[in-house]
């Protein structure tokens, strides 16, 4: 067994405003609570870097919206920030990084609905340093494995309960998703509806980017950059570094699109990524076996958005 | 707030060959346990009564095969039994029923993957008393919406990483399934697919029954009595009561029928239950606002069942 990454615990309290420090070696939440009984809960997980919590508000924004989906009241997002604010130092306080590049540490948001009974939810903030593995799939690129999700891309909206867009604590068939893909070989996966299009991996959001150049008309050549990913309203989770980077990317001139999206716009692009908030951007090798883009293409396209996304609050 | 139901807690540990008992009013899980921060695990919900579990063996095996699906061992079928014997008792000890009409309790079986890093499950067994709605509704019967589960009929066998046939923690949508039918002034729901086929409720089996009066030729009538539910490959968690009433109704002369079944089939049904281990037989009264089959008959049916049903060990 590796021994446990340090972790920090911060439950949001209303009796400390800062949040409420708790050992993370002992046991602290109810066996009835039922975020583990049930799943039920939402969280986010959110990267900080030398200290500073990585685009909060949108963050904390959503997790506002995946408690509204659930029927969720959670404390105010000044109590949410108080919590990370201690949590973050704590951590940083009592497992210093030992160089500015490895100042990253993991800040996850998490909230049950509480044990049986309870009036409130459970609501804290875990503070734990970067896993080895995703810092390395940012530079090695990843493999991955299409897997149907079972789900058309339109029942987001007639069937709400299925919280579609909530991120919720219930991550099981995320997480049998991976250990199927890693049984194959693969790292990571993108799921598909079950009418074929695109979606979104277990932990992440889909990205393509094609390079295009054309003349001018006068005689010189226009490179154009275009960035897409699957459309919201397909039944994926908003993803906030998708948005981020949009934001950054149109900001220095790359041109968006929204799916629908298939499998061979996929093999067809000139990179591929998985984008999440603590691995960033993973570029995708291959996609069941076959390789995607074109290697130059894809380090060269991978180097700029990461340029733009390392700009990015 | 209601004062919480007593619970008894039985972790189970190999230093404690018959279970660890553990003090429900304080935290018992770490805040890392992947039950509570990705709903990663498995459960059974059981009866006992009179300090007996029912269909303990056949929650036994259910719990196995949900364990395998999720790629968890889980300790020895022994170790489980002398947990949950310890438990009831204990509970029984400090709580006694009031009457023998009373002496039901929940024993929930809850396996998690383990806090972060860990080896090995969590794994531990809760007595509590059966709620006062479950009994309630027995006898009242229920109202239920009709809900679209987004999965076609298919996606089971097609889909084995969304683990459709087994009992995991994941259980968000299911909640946000009861909530949205309470909304509608609703008790319950059951579940269809995407292709119209008649699935589950979200903690319970789907059963119809016809009683069919036919001439047998020499001028007497018989009566045939037909128990029906969807079939198990649709992408349901096969029951135990189901499976349990199904051979008791057997032994007692009712045909068996396995769907596919449609909305309509239970609209033209002479009687429709949920049921479930704990809340046991509850009759339909109403779907989606309109009559469900004729009370007369459905009082009788549920009667005749209930009596096989009481029967079952």
């Amino acid at each position: 067994m590796t021994s446990p990454a340090p972790v920090v615990l911060v439950f949001l309290d209303p009796a400390f405003p800062d949040g409420r420090l708790a050992d993370a070696s002992r046991p602290q939440l109810m066996a009835t609570d039922q975020g583990a009984t049930r799943g039920d809960g939402v969280f986010e997980s959110m990267l900080a870097v030398g200290g500073a919590v990585r685009k909060l508000q949108a963050h904390l924004d959503r997790l506002v919206g995946s408690a509204q989906a659930l029927d969720l009241v959670i404390p105010a997002q000044d109590a949410w920030r108080a919590a990370i604010a201690t949590g973050v130092a704590e951590h940083r306080s009592q497992h210093p990084a030992t160089s500015p590049a490895e100042d990253e540490l993991v800040v996850k948001l998490v909230v049950t609905r509480g044990p049986e009974g309870a009036e409130s939810p459970t609501c804290w903030v875990q503070v734990s340093p970067v896993g080895a593995l995703g810092r390395r799939q940012r530079e090695t690129g990843i493999d991955v494995i299409l897997l149907d999700r079972g789900y058309d891309s339109d029942v987001a909206e007639r069937a709400p309960w299925l919280l579609l867009g909530a991120k919720t604590l219930s991550y099981a068939t995320n997480m049998a998703a991976l250990r199927y893909a890693h049984k194959q070989g693969a790292d990571d996966v993108i799921f598909t509806s079950s009418d074929g299009r695109v979606l979104e991996g277990p932990t992440s959001t889909v990205l393509l980017a094609h390079l295009e150049t054309s003349d001018d008309g006068a005689g010189a050549t226009r490179t154009v950059r275009r960035l897409i990913t699957p459309q919201l309203d397909s039944g994926i989770l908003p993803g906030t570094s998708q948005g981020a980077l949009f934001a950054a990317a149109k900001a220095a001139g790359w041109e968006l699109g929204y799916g629908p999206l298939e499998p061979q716009d996929l093999l067809d692009a000139d990179a591929v990524w998985l984008i999440s908030s603590i691995r960033l951007l993973a570029p995708v090798n291959h996609i069941d076996g076959r390789e995607v883009g074109t290697p130059a293409v894809q380090k060269q396209l991978t180097a700029e958005l990461n340029a733009l996304f390392a700009g990015i609050q």
